[in-house]
């Protein structure tokens, strides 16, 4: 017997959550594009840690997407993820359709500016405007108290966490770790597109991050030094093409040009074949590459 | 006895809500920028007819003016605000300050992309964004049913259910018909700049909107005559400097070039002195100007 509950539409979703927040009960919300991995199913374990009931949205957000990347072949498997989502202990899937999501002449976009200028705001330029504008929607259609992202895309969370903050919206952002396969690759629904070879070379960015920490961890804070360690790992790897490998603060994403601190993050964008992979790291603390 | 509730704080603003929305109560919500005038008083009489619990803000919002426009004289009066809306019935006052409405390194922004561009986007290339911008922080902070916006501002008024209904807000939007006074100026905060030469001369925007109807009712239909009548009248205006005259679409905004329908707008900037009016009216039907 199915016990979750299967939102295709605004009103049935409002109806849902109306009736639990009349019971008092505390919403908690993972929004994802699909084609779920273990990484999206401890973000629901961690949503049902902060709240009494919880709804993940499957939807495949066109505006996030640039003219030549990925839209059209991302995968895609609502069966599948049905299941795992009623697995992981879920309580709604609300899956809209573009409709519903863009309805028709759809003209307001959501911007936070500075954050989303570096790193893959360099080479995506439209991508974070359409996660923010995306984010207000299902933020606005679930109103949950609690939502939560993954770590994975960093920068990602620490917009979402900025333009709740900025734009009022009262929902508690909680940040999830990275979930990494045997070989410390950050598991990535994209992790599809890789064939066997490029599977195998896709370990070097976490190589590149661990070789990072323990760097740290043994006295070298220089960001100079710790950039150079990072791009010695990832050009060793012939099938990679590194897009940037940056260290910034963890919180305002501002370069760090000098004498780098614990708390501060490498993020890495490498390109595997035609598969871009991003992944990060403190440089020191917990961290699941430890 | 004052029966006014007033809320400084998001989280004073947010129990209100809360305690209200438990008991099933309709809030409605009117937004103004304060030095209230009859026309934001309608607006509390018309969310009264469509709620059950008013809530009224005064907030002076600096995104949405330009580095040369009024933002430091902008007339205030937060005592005599505060006496005229508990006069009109309503039952909360939200003053929020700067660092509730725009916290520490605020740099989200809302955009409707094609209503912000022509009329008033074109001398003012900032305000619609800042607009968009603050009625989304508003409208997350007090989650209302029903939110209440005045024609004067048409565009302003398309520009918030545009955006209401792309982000998903799930909030009625209703238009409250002009105010005006007795020479037919529409009511505004900002009249209070004129001298008394000025505010004579001021009455020539609503002179122009009913010339225009009236040859629209005589049979005159192409845009080019009614736009002709409209710049006539102004120009006869020794103190008038017109910024735009315009006919348009009432819903898309969009230019009408040939022959006029009933429903579409003449829409209004007129500069006297410097003082920057605004003014709008449909061609024909029910309008406040007859």
């Amino acid at each position: 017997m199915s016990s979750l509950m299967v939102l295709a539409t605004l009103d049935a979703l409002r109806q849902q959550v109306k009736a639990w927040k009349q019971q008092s009960l505390k919403i908690g919300f993972v929004p994802t594009m699909g084609y779920l991995h273990d990484g999206h199913l401890s973000l629901i374990h961690l949503a049902l840690e902060h709240s009494d009931r919880v709804i993940v949205s499957v939807y495949v957000n066109p505006t996030q997407f640039g003219p030549n990347e990925d839209l059209a072949q991302y995968p895609r498997d609502l069966e599948g993820d049905q299941a795992k989502i009623e697995q992981a202990g879920a309580h709604a899937l609300f899956y809209p359709d573009d409709a519903i999501m863009y309805p028709d002449n759809a003209q307001t976009f959501v911007n936070v500016k500075n954050l989303s200028r570096p790193l893959c705001g360099e080479d995506r330029p439209v991508h974070f405007e359409g996660v923010a504008t995306v984010v207000t929607k299902l933020f606005n259609a679930v109103r949950p108290d609690v939502a939560v992202f993954g770590k994975k895309d960093y920068q990602q969370l620490q917009i979402i966490r900025q333009m709740t903050q900025d734009l009022l919206f009262g929902i508690e952002i909680v940040g999830g770790a990275i979930v990494r396969e045997s070989d410390g690759l950050a598991m990535s629904s994209r992790n599809a597109y890789l064939n066997p070879e490029q599977r195998q070379a896709a370990a070097c960015l976490s190589r590149a991050l661990r070789t990072v920490r323990q760097a740290f961890s043994s006295g070298t804070h220089s960001a100079d030094e710790l950039l150079q360690a990072a791009k010695y790992v990832i050009a060793e790897e012939s099938l990679a093409q590194p897009q940037y490998i940056e260290l910034r603060n963890s919180t305002t994403l501002e370069t760090i040009t000098e004498e780098a601190q614990a708390s501060d993050r490498m993020f890495l964008a490498v390109r595997v074949g035609s598969t871009r992979l991003i992944d990060n790291a403190p440089l020191a603390g917990p961290c699941e590459l430890d």
